[in-house]
């Protein structure tokens, strides 16, 4: 059951999403039954597919939109991002994501890792098969991208980052796969050039739409999911951008490095969450969230107008409306 | 530098190979500072470099060895085989290899993780645009292996394994790479039916001769190397070949779980290995790899007589006939 059903821009490609939740379930065929329960514990719950579902919207974009061909990339590039979460989540110490056990958690450490190493391959063995190199390239892109940010993050010095390094960050770890999405399911069904850049734009300023509401969310959600989805970057001392805007906001230079240390009592945490709450950083954070989205919707002008354009505005308007 | 440089089976393709180490270094070009640092760490001390070396003898059989395309085999399924010791060392908490730190204990078990996965990125974006799907898939394939491979690892049963799951395991994760680098360069190189199926034979008898030869010097290696190179399998309570045979020529039905216990004390790990040396489960295992041998010898039969079929030979010799 995907989450937000009751949202309509998955309408267009539910014929799609349904094959595509289909061979998901079925990635564990014939391999070892350890990999076999981790896909299903994986795929039972697939989430909100929005990256498929950029995939398939994107597609209808172009002059040759073979349905077979973008399901494989559709599938493809949801196996890179579950695989990246899988190790993700090894290297966060992570035990629950989208309140469902993490394979770490349910199993081990080593049987995640593993089951990522699987999970890149399925990916790659799909890519492989794609008609056209630049895809492949994207997709591998993609991986770097992926790899280069998480990479960022465990290497990071525990200092406050830039606004700009901190853009760079998200823009490796999220938006490059939103990206990819839009872009490679475009230059596969030949759309225009055109086409393909005004989507390229979109996954790009959507991605990073998502992340900072992802961040915001983390500092401003609800206080009874405190320590479960709130105030988990901060406890991590991942500082995110409406910690930045806070700092900036305050003037007080105390607290960047307050933010970033590991290890917080529960009181200092709270109090922190006060002090970023009360600062104006999360509004400014929210502001520029707004902003990236504004300029995905712009780029859907360059698109040919169609109930498919329609859905790519709708997913802008979710990424950046969503509470929770 | 390589080892076993005495060795006269890499004289046919020492200009490939030379190139091949030029591009391994420079597999972290534009990629995060850690990565490429751990790159050099890799690759300044690339080892015996025997898959690649399998790659380009396999390949001059072929009626169209074309050299570029070749060296993309090579590359890429040597960052396959470098990707997974990376891994394989987070899984096994080993801090050396080869007399030389691992990723894991020069960075972290954090950045090895990223930087297996980076890799694995690396080989499949060179896989990807070989010209034969066939040969793609022989790689993709070798990747489901390895992690089947782990997977048995992490997830067995402390028990005695057969024989066969024995034979299982190590075909899984060490065969299936020898026979990719023959037979994948066989096929890409457009080599007769005959003389591909000949050279995947060879390749995985190659690759069980070898890794049964490397867990007889674990159990029979020079004390003065215990606990580095000696001994190690059987610390770890990893049941190997000559360590089954002991059992089974002593009818000492007490040694198993002796043998498969974790965390042993020094003594017991002396006396343990004491047990298997008096036994004869070492001569048995390392005739099992001399069958082995003859076998792969036996399939080089198949092929022409041109000295990349003695360098082949020579390398089935090496492998039974290290030291270490």
């Amino acid at each position: 059951m995907r989450g937000a059903t009751h949202s309509t821009f998955y309408a267009p490609v539910e014929a799609e999403l349904h094959e595509l939740e289909r061979r998901l379930l079925d990635v564990g065929r014939g391999g070892h039954a350890t990999f076999q329960a981790a896909v299903r514990h994986l795929f039972s719950s697939p989430g909100k597919l929005l990256r498929p579902t950029l995939v398939f919207l994107s597609a209808r974009f172009g002059t040759v939109p073979d349905r077979e061909i973008v399901l494989n990339l559709a599938q493809s590039l949801e196996l890179v991002h579950t695989a990246s979460l899988v190790h993700d989540d090894i290297v966060d110490r992570a035990d629950v994501r989208r309140n469902v056990p993490t394979v770490n958690a349910m199993w081990s450490d080593d049987v995640a890792l593993i089951v990522g190493d699987y999970l890149f391959a399925k990916a790659y063995a799909l890519a492989a098969v794609l008609p056209k190199p630049e895809v492949i390239a994207i997709v591998a892109q993609t991986v770097f991208a992926l790899c280069d940010g998480e990479l960022n993050e465990v290497t990071m010095e525990r200092r406050l980052p830039t606004e700009d390094a901190y853009l760079e960050r998200i823009e490796l770890k999220t938006a490059s796969l939103y990206a990819a999405c839009c872009q490679g399911a475009a230059l596969l069904a030949d759309a225009e050039p055109e086409h393909v850049a005004a989507l390229g734009a979109y996954g790009t300023s959507l991605g990073l739409a998502f992340q900072i509401t992802d961040d915001v969310l983390d500092v401003a959600g609800d206080e009874a999911d405190f320590g479960k989805t709130v105030g988990r970057e901060l406890a991590e001392g991942m500082a995110t951008l409406p910690m930045i805007y806070a700092v900036d906001e305050t003037g007080d230079r105390s607290l960047g490095p307050r933010i970033v240390s590991p290890g917080k009592s529960p009181e200092e945490l709270r109090e922190l969450l006060r002090i970023i709450r009360d600062s104006g950083g999360v509004e400014r954070a929210r502001e520029r969230a707004l902003s990236f989205h504004d300029d995905a919707v712009a780029a859907l002008a360059a698109l040919p107008d169609r109930p498919e354009r329609d859905a790519l505005r709708e997913i802008a308007d979710f990424v950046v409306g969503r509470v929770r």
